[in-house]
């Protein structure tokens, strides 16, 4: 298995070649250029990321962690932390949103129990990675050791090794864990310096008084833990979430072996902040499914430079977005490598006159 | 087979009863409520659409028309003419953007010849509904009669009531027709109201200079034919297409059959106001895919009240971003239908305290 010091010394650029020449295939296809927009850009970095001038995507998948937060003792959440597990078993069973969407995209779903407070009946479909039964309440001091934070980014590692071995060409990031809005909010505002109020939303659907009393939660967090903004282990050690630092841990495997990964929501974007503090190269390697209803979600689209593809209000989680970004993505390598070209299909080019 | 008249009059309002009750089982459904956002307002539309609370989508198709346009004679586009009977032939062989795109989502396509300006040889995917050689130049007078306006519509009535018969649970709308931008902004700054400057783009990609054109080109249309905005047919055959019209007919017939539209980009926002001109209750049966790039496209979509659900920056046609849109209004149906409700999967519902 791979430390994170190893991954972190495998994350590349993307192939100029492979794009160079995935952007030449797409001039030559049956088509005014440049009409299929970001189909044809996504093709392009696509390329660039897999280190080939025409990339197909035949396997999908999507890794979906759960975990728990010491800080819902502070009530933050509109829902029980039961249903954390709850849900869990929810996923298990094929009943939840990204069961479906996952399906109808042709996408396999990895659930992992990566720090849920409570114990799950081990089950074929379930990775039990558990660090520990929740964190602890980032209020009241750091909400997981350092060791834990590093643990938890290498059981994303873990995973992608182990989903390559079985064939994988892109993935996509979800979660699950009742209070998980709270973490990210705090970790959005240490590494994008924007303000509390700014990115800190309703989660589950909490009303003004229990949002202000979030924004004073995660003041409060910030002002005991001090977390280092330069030091993303620090940020997802003081106020992070195990299943947080599992998805970092994802999206720099995924990084590291050239595969695309396709981020979700705003818990999704909190992990990409993590991944990109640590290597900030993985940027490249991202492609944002939707822009989430949970406010923050915009200030980490525009702090690490990505477009949204999907215009559809989630704010979900569990990896629903990306599910449906993975299609579209799926969507863009077709076209640059099915498409006819104007030499095959007898069609004539722009006027030149 | 259906006259314009007989389909107007069957075009019924939403079913507000099967609406409510697929609104009440999403608020059943494993998640926080309302936070699937658009996929769950997709699938209440849908349920009203389709007049059953839980509505599935099976049958799925994409009818593109294509026609030529006479104003090429003034030289508004970048491509000539030849291109469309050539593009129509790339369909039938699949090598189109439309043909990748279409069976990536499951969707069959319907390629109709229905005023292509050149002989194309019968192929048993080519439907031949020629009205005539291309439109005649709109810039020196209507571009078709009242008659051939009614028929161009009725063509697009007919295929969805054969498609009806082979089963049909969605539609999608595609064009092509080189020079189908002018009278598609034509159109838009007649029904919208809008300037002719702001409803006008680039298309296949033309210059400043060929835009100024191109304009005027439109302005002089306006001015010699006189379109009055209250009558969507006479619209239609002054600075009309027949590819519009047709599609115009598409949307009504779907709408007369309870099926949902989901729209294209710029050419079939013009068709849509055709039909929303003759029959405003349609506007109801309309789902919007993307916005274009070609910039009278929002102007369209404001004037419908659509919201795109991608944001992709296309601006091809053929029904490539209807496509896509397809698969997202299949996903919400699925979402409704085969989620598990909170009792069945034994979840915690919302803190009621």
């Amino acid at each position: 298995m791979r430390t994170l010091k190893q991954a972190l010394r495998e994350i590349k650029p993307l192939d100029e070649k492979a794009m160079a020449a995935a952007r030449a295939r797409q001039d030559t296809l049956t088509k005014p250029l440049g009409s299929l927009g970001r189909l044809e850009e996504l093709s392009i970095k696509l390329a660039g990321i897999r280190g080939e001038p025409i990339p197909r995507i035949n396997h999908k998948a999507i890794v979906t962690m759960a975990a728990d937060h010491g800080v819902v003792a502070e009530g933050v959440s509109a829902y029980p932390q039961a249903v954390t597990p709850q849900m869990v078993l929810n996923f298990l069973r094929g009943g939840a949103g990204i069961n479906v969407l996952a399906k109808h995209v042709g996408a396999r779903i990895i659930v992992v129990d990566i720090g849920v407070a409570a114990d799950i009946d081990s089950h074929p479909a379930l990775l039990s990675r558990k660090i520990a039964c929740g964190t602890s309440d980032m209020a009241r001091g750091p909400a997981m050791s350092q060791e834990q934070a590093i643990k938890s980014i290498e059981v994303g590692l873990e995973i992608v090794e182990k989903e390559v071995k079985k064939g994988l060409d892109i993935v996509g990031t979800g979660d699950m864990g009742i209070g998980n809005t709270t973490p990210s909010s705090a970790i959005t505002a240490v590494i994008t310096g924007e303000k509390i109020e700014k990115v800190t939303g309703r989660g589950t659907g909490i009303d003004d008084k229990q949002l202000a009393h979030k924004v004073e939660v995660i003041e409060r967090a910030l002002e005991i833990n001090r977390p280092n903004a330069d030091d993303a282990t620090d940020v997802l050690a003081k106020v992070g979430g195990f299943e947080i630092g599992g998805l970092s841990g994802v999206i720099l495997g995924a990084a590291a072996h050239r595969i695309p990964v396709v981020i979700d929501g705003f818990i999704s974007g909190a992990a990409a902040l993590i991944a990109v503090g640590l290597s900030p190269g993985v940027k490249d390697y991202l492609i944002a499914s939707h822009c989430s209803v949970e406010i923050g979600h915009k200030a980490i689209l525009k702090y690490l430079g990505l477009k949204p593809i999907l215009n559809l209000e989630l704010r979900l989680g569990e990896g629903t977005g990306a599910a449906l970004g993975i299609f579209l993505v799926e969507a863009a390598a077709k076209i640059l490598a099915e498409m006819a070209t104007f030499a095959e299909a007898g069609v004539s080019e722009k006027d030149k006159s």
